[in-house]
């Protein structure tokens, strides 16, 4: 038998730890908890649901750590994201990490005074970036348990009707409001909210989602949501771009019972979209939605007509869907979006490698931000 | 004004390291000159071709050095590769090294006792592999010049009718003979020395052409000559797959004027095939060549029918010439060789990016070899 | 005011943990506790007494966990750690690690059956040289709190009058019997047991003992007991020589109050024996005492009289007493062993650095061992 | 038989850049020849001699390239270094380097339109910190010989008589003036002229000189000349201290018929003299001169006298002579200068190591110098 690595071992937090996190979060007008994807390797979907439902916090999800809480749980602050982490008084790192997709914890994206609370599996990660007034450091799973068990001598939850969570809600309204007009848009070429609108309706719960992109990892991450954990993969940590048809493939060998869903901006799959060979030469049922708009960054108007295209731009029309053609799998081209949900439902159909080859317009963006990225 | 970097100080060899030089040529019974991509990067094609013509001394191309002479020249060896190396007594390496393309110089590949001249630009590369019996460390095109020189006051040159001339063309001639068969056989699917035909005749003397792959790099260094120096670009010194398309697209901008060919396996352009979408963006007038046998190493029927194939081997079929197409360029797929000529001439006359995918048989390979690669 | 470094977080073991160490150590028929220098930083002296002393079990201490009990304490087996560490069944860990100073826990010098609970501060410092059956990853102080507490729950502890013990007390008395004669010669020039013998009985309890060498640290680490924790420095984990003057110095800074006692052989002092002057200079009152025996490895007497001796040989008689007293501070040079304890007392009476060179015999060496190292 | 690292191919430079280097010599008004330690390293001092004679160019030695020519001969510079260096208009860096040293060829230590012909065995090396005119790459000893030979076609020498030869002459005539005071001082403490007035005497041409130290190699560089190559060793280009002691064991192994003398500083001596054991040990007749001034950079009555010393100043009073008496070499002490040339024959009269300490005055330092270090 093949020598197996034994699981590792778990730690956890003093019971005085425990309390003094309890505390300060007990003690925030504005707390919020950001759960990373740390409780998703940790396999904590369980004890953070109930630490959360006990202690009604309001959280947000990191990238990678969507769908440990399902995304459209009511305490949810990510329709409310930049508000959140610029107000909060206390936040809860949960496995999360303050790196630059938390915007390293700093003004002007977060509080100044903002106090941490922080659970991560290394010593070597508190503290990075803001001081930790409170460390757990050890397993995911086992700390939250804790909390969780220590929460039953406590009488204390955060009070439903509070100005702070007023104040999310009414933010997450307005945000919602501003995005509607795009989604409700079927004029073509369509834009990335409506596009999305399509994609997270034929995306079921047991999907793995791959996202990859600028504009398409961004914008999916608050349009395309996950409802259960260790389902969502993208740039992650370190933003390395070309990690989509790798992630695809291996998800498709891993999951062969599973949906796999990738959504790409066209830049992105002109890293290592070759691979689409390999998923058609190993029949990987891989669905491949690219979101092309033909370019990266400002608009194709804004470049003059009499001089070549700077390197970065993109090819106008490029056929990505054929590409899949070319090795067998099988390509869609939609340029009208009130086609999008049925060929979705084609591509899904279809028994191996699919590409939706989706055309944006140029100018397709997003709604107007406060700050430059990572928001809404 | 941008500041250039200053053209390189020139180093020459003191007069009696030319005339030891001189002299090991002189004593030898079997000589060989190989003349590597030193002396194409330093320009010392016309010393060269005076050299050898002036000393009748038979001579071998590293892969990136052909051109320096050209391949047809009635005193190169490489229809004879393997036979030279082995049986030569003395080698003069003119800019090329004992590395893994020259199998390190070593038997049963070369002579054990044979004695080695070495002009390099690098005093660290001299005696690497073997000893050397004299060196000549400096600039390519001043130490050739210096040999010239100093042939002026020597009567000898190489006698014509030797017997090691005689045995080297008997020997290119058997080699010739082996493989007529397949350079005559029209049957469909083609093989590697039928389709080489073709685009040997094909490319015109100033192409530059890009070698990539297995047997497709391999064979086609016989069967691909070059007349003219700094026209041909392989994977060279390190042996790295994937630098096809990134050799053809800088040949592309640095010459705009000169055709662009890569000949690439289908494995190969299966590393960075992706950028033929950056050829099209750009509207580069590359032709890509695919020599396609849809797999890697063995053939295809040596695989079982009713298990997975393996990692390694790729899709029968793959339309690599759709994929030009998918991204605006023109593609060609050509499955019978009596059509494989006027492919190519269409091809050529395309004003961009074009790809011609040729069907080989699956079966396809070299003509049996004594060793196991870089022979002929 | 100047930022300091937060107390790092504390880390502890789940409860199921704690309780599954303790089913070991109660399963073992011949137990063994090591103490490493991970207690001694962790501060866990008083929960690491509380153990013992509750659970009865013996224990051996690394060379820099020495003092986090007692070395004389009658659980202590260092009087026969060969035996104990070949013969133990179950071992548990606590703070110390199985690397060369442990001989990496395998056979011939531990049982092949040896099963392993450890304790470390570091999750990728468990399970290495040998698989662990328990994992108790955290902070020490913690986690053997932890164990006491669990403790209070059990009615066991280790009994007294086992074979086990009975074998170790046995073993150690044959050890002691073993070096008596040794510790008793009062011939010149002396050897390493006599000596240390009288520079034990005057380093106080409060002094912090530096060792390096070969044989002077590896038999000073029996003869040169510590009573508390955090008083022992030596070559430690990566056995790098040169590390004793840096110590020394750095330990009188940090503790003006307590005496300084370096204990070096004299192929150590060559390393870094130069920082004498840095001493002096400071005034730094540390007392060095170098077993000097002239020599590395095998005795003098097995060289050839007629020529050089070999590089790592060294000076016959040099004076490193009067080296200290070209600095300014103040030698002593001790050929009769009966000299060595009045000596001493002058070298601690004196307020600045002092020297005592103690001449050892050529031969002088370690009583006759199963092990060629690290033994006892 | 032992293989044995096979003589480097020599390398020379074509004609052309012969001739341009020297018409580039032949059209300064205020030339300069830096010889470096290439030209030791080459064995080129017979060409250099002869170069040197022939265009009867000025030159100054860097500080391993002292000896190629003899400091004393009349047309060196180094008793007016910084003048030539900032006034010279070409300059020929002969196998030496504009690094740290030569002030990296900068103003306001060079002229700022200071043309550089440069010969250097290294292509890397040309142009480094100054662009070089003509570049000379090769063997060292080659390429003098190439330009002897030109000089035989040519006419040209620099003529004597020059305003440029004058002001030299004239500026070291004010340094030495400068100097003679110190030099003629017999107070005791001396100072670093004094001392090393009768070093000089006293080391003979076949000697082998280590500088080592800040003040002591610095002033050793003007005031100890060598009249051959390679017979001086210092810290060289990376300005390593604690090279000494290794420098001066390896010399006398490598050189057991000439006298080796290391002339040291008191700091330099810390850093590795504890090799003065191995010395003695293999009784190698080394002789240590420490130009003791007791302390590091400004004078100790600049220090208060109610605190500690600051952690770089040295011990006033040590006694590097007892030390080395303490491993059975012998040792002097001179605190007058007027005993230094006896004590110093009395060392070299004892066979084997000896070590003389010489007494600076705490406050001796250089003479008043325009730039702050590698001045004269």
């Amino acid at each position: 038998m093949m020598a197996t690595i034994p699981e590792p071992p778990r730690m956890q937090a003093p019971p005085e730890y425990i309390e003094a996190a309890l505390d300060a979060m007990e003690s925030a007008e504005r707390p919020l908890v950001i759960i990373g994807k740390g409780m998703a390797w940790s396999r904590a979907e369980d004890e953070v649901r109930a630490f959360i439902e006990r202690t009604q916090l309001p959280f947000l999800a990191s990238p990678m750590g969507k769908g440990v809480m399902d995304d459209n749980h009511s305490l949810s602050v990510g329709a409310a994201r930049s508000h959140a982490l610029k107000e909060a008084d206390v936040i809860f790192l949960m496995g999360a990490r303050l790196n630059w997709i938390m915007h390293y914890g700093l003004p002007p994206r977060f509080n100044k005074d903002v106090r941490i609370v922080q659970l991560d599996l290394s010593p070597e990660a508190i503290g990075n970036n803001r001081p930790t007034e409170v460390a757990l450091v050890g397993d995911g799973k086992t700390i939250v348990g804790q909390l969780n068990s220590a929460l039953e001598q406590r009488q204390w939850f955060f009070p439903a009707g509070s100005d702070w969570m007023a104040a999310i809600e009414e933010k997450a309204a307005a945000n919602a409001a501003a995005v509607q007009p795009m989604i409700d848009d079927n004029s073509a070429p369509t834009n990335y909210y409506r596009a999305l609108k399509d994609i997270s309706a034929w995306a079921t719960e047991d999907a793995v989602i791959i996202g990859e992109g600028a504009n398409t990892m961004d914008i999916g991450r608050t349009q395309l949501p996950n409802a259960a954990p260790r389902l969502r993969l993208d740039a992650g940590t370190y933003g390395t771009m070309g990690i989509g048809m790798g992630f695809a493939i291996a998800a498709a060998v891993v999951h062969p019972d599973r949906p796999i869903i990738s959504v790409s901006g066209d830049s992105a799959i002109g890293f290592s979209g070759m691979e689409i060979e390999t998923a058609c030469r190993h029949n990987l049922p891989i669905k491949i939605v690219v979101l092309n708009n033909g370019g990266i960054g400002k608009g194709i108007a804004e470049f003059p007509t009499d001089a070549p295209l700077p390197p970065g731009v993109l090819t106008i029309g490029a056929r990505y869907d054929k590409m899949m053609e070319a090795f067998g799998g099988k390509g869609f081209f939609v340029e009208d979006p009130k086609d999008l949900a049925a060929v979705l439902e084609a591509a899904k159909a279809h028994p191996g490698p699919a590409l939706v080859n989706v055309v944006l317009h140029p100018e397709a963006g997003r709604k107007p931000q406060q700050f430059g990225w990572l928001t809404t």
